[in-house]
């Protein structure tokens, strides 16, 4: 019961995954998730409050990330290009698209959880535009650039979790950068 | 009782501001809020399912009001520019500035408030995206353009309830556009 378990956190996280899709997320409980990984309910309150923290357990390291990246970004750039440049550094989370794309799925199937997941990226756009004013960046641009930054982040994020992609998260965060502005600039 | 009451849907929505400026959010009831206004709980909840959307009654009118707008924009323009464009009609719904502030800074300290704001923000951004995709915007063009027109609109808002601010809110969404239309393309 003590043991150092050998990936406990990941087991529990594909475990609630699973038990999501199979039965749906209401009728899962932490018990089925710890018995599903072979651990303990005691060990899966070591690693999250509740059922709902499963699905979010790395969003304040990604946060953390990003906005280490940013401060690694040329002041000089176009604030919007700040941001997006921020955000190819979630390549290194981003990884199993399968597991992503699986999570997505339960969370846009609950309201619950499509409201925490809003919450979470307002707290990022907010971050985001923090940054920005420290560096030197005035409003309401740096609001609007970080505003605009999670936009990309969310498309990009979608496309790569697509059946058939095969980019990685960078290179669709470059994409979506440059499709947004073709839509700023650019009618027909 | 059951007379006509002349504006009892805006006596209800001021004097529950006036009550969640005075004593808070959390401590206001519904009868207190009829008391307030001098009418009767059954007449709040004629207009009002409860307390919190006294302050969200207007945002589906407001919806469908910019969608109507941005029908009329020309399709020909850059996707975010028919956004804006749209985003200009709300001129008729903001008009007083001190309602709306006093409106803004309760939706501020309450958490539960601002979670509803942002599905209010991220349902409007959904409905915008699809409008353009029916103009023959392609993706992730129109969902990019619909999160950024979201931003200009948060924006513009913020800086309209602003003390001292005189502009319109129009003005203030063309402005709020051009500023992030620097924000993608100029740097220093």
């Amino acid at each position: 019961m003590g043991r150092w378990q050998p990936d406990a956190m990941g087991r529990l996280q594909r475990a609630a995954l699973e038990l999501y899709g199979e039965h749906g997320y209401d009728q899962t409980t932490v018990a089925d998730i710890a018995e599903r990984a072979g651990l303990t309910e005691r060990t899966f309150f070591r690693y999250f409050a509740d059922k709902r923290e499963v699905l979010f357990a790395g969003s304040h390291v990604l946060e953390e990330k990003l906005l280490e990246a940013l401060a690694l970004t040329a002041p000089s750039a176009p604030p919007v290009d700040q941001v997006a440049g921020a955000l190819e550094a979630a390549d290194e989370f981003f990884i199993d698209r399968v597991y992503s794309r699986l999570r997505q799925e339960v969370i846009s199937s609950h309201a619950e959880l499509r409201e925490r997941e809003l919450i979470k990226l307002a707290s990022l756009a907010t971050a985001f535009a923090d940054a920005l004013r420290q560096r030197g960046v005035s409003e309401p641009s740096a609001t609007l650039s970080a505003e605009a930054g999670v936009a990309v982040f969310k498309v990009a994020f979608e496309r790569w979790i697509a059946k058939k992609e095969k980019r990685d998260f960078s290179t669709l965060v470059r994409d979506s950068l440059a499709e947004l502005k073709a839509a700023t600039t650019t009618g027909r």
